[in-house]
């Protein structure tokens, strides 16, 4: 029988390379977005695409407004979003955002018989999110496996971050392996309305330079050139 | 300084009875409930009328719709609600409720600079969920630690679940101690418009028993008695 696996998929370079790492190792993949708030609508555009363009099992787009909780210069408007690059854990950081995020994906995965879990976290070329990190992650599924009913009758829930060591050359690398088009996915903090992204904000960044280290062309669009 | 507590409130007996422990032991209280489905709507009333009635600091009601996900007969209005005493983990058993809404108090505790967490949860005289144990919130403690920005500035993050091992007469018992109003108070999975108690649902069945050993009076008004 086909394993499934639940892929958090935000439409960025990470999670599309994590749904495709796990379409690779054989899951029936069911990727789940989430419309948490006004600026990342773009996003969601691009998550469609790639779940469209690796032709998995589902796509879900779960609406839970973390504007209601703000917080971060994600999810509430009145706090400007930084330019270049930051010290310190950035204003970019959505408080409890994967916790969130992971929380949902394992209700999910209860529900569709499901102990696989894939998430794009990276703890390499990142902001320095606090919930990317192998011991954050290691502690998630812990916890993971006392919460459900699935756990308590013997199964064990695995949260894959197949990218979580991986630098961003080495991600980029692997996805174009896998056949990921880049050029549909955004990593931008603030793209235009044509999904242009801006080139300047710490994810841009680190997405620029990993296509420059890998040696493969950059299909982003962007704005600010 | 008075230190702040963030304490999910349901409106219901155990929860109500945490947010009165978390009072007496002098934080300052903001509460959360959350709007996940049709069905817990008149909980929602009743949360409002506790929050009011213990004078507390904030009380914020969050949507987060779990009927997206579904899988439960508190979520999924296809799914009959059990009449009775049923085995296993009942149906009313909601996947990760308490993970993912401890992860927005979580998200919420950090935006107002928080450190500690109350939830109502029981692990005695309860359905037999998962996420109620000790051993769960303990997992989940330990994930917290690691997860937020609050965490990694050396913060420790407490859960506390004053009530996990009191019996539902120690519950009562301590609640009418600290001035709670059991009336203003709602356990039952299916109450009707009037917010009176089905008096026979797994819930009612251990608030009901719950007063009779406690040999205080039951202010529930029943539809069915």
């Amino acid at each position: 029988m086909t394993r499934k696996a639940v892929i958090l998929l935000s439409g960025g370079l990470d999670s599309s390379t994590a749904l495709a790492i796990a379409k690779s190792q054989g899951f029936e993949c069911y990727a789940i977005s989430f419309n948490y708030s006004q600026r990342n609508k773009i996003e969601l555009e691009s998550a469609k695409r790639v779940a469209e363009s690796q032709k998995i099992k589902d796509h879900k787009i779960l609406d839970v407004d973390l504007t209601q909780i703000g917080g971060s210069a994600l999810t509430d408007h009145r706090i400007e979003m930084p330019r270049g690059k930051t010290d310190g854990i950035p204003i970019t950081y959505v408080p409890a955002r994967n916790t969130i995020f992971l929380s949902f994906a394992l209700a999910y995965a209860e529900i569709i018989n499901c102990l696989d879990i894939f998430i794009g976290v990276n703890a390499i070329d990142y902001s320095g999110y606090p919930d990317c990190r192998p011991e954050y992650i290691k502690a998630f599924t812990g916890m993971a496996n006392l919460a459900t009913k699935t756990s308590v009758q013997d199964n064990e829930i695995t949260i894959h971050a197949p990218l979580i060591e991986m630098t961003k050359p080495e991600i980029i690398k692997a996805g174009i392996g896998l056949g990921v088009d880049y050029s549909l996915t955004i990593s931008c903090y603030q793209p235009d309305i044509k999904a242009r992204a801006c080139g300047h904000c710490d994810s841009c960044r680190f997405r620029k330079k990993g296509f420059e280290l890998a040696g493969v062309f950059d299909p982003t669009q962007y704005y600010q050139p």
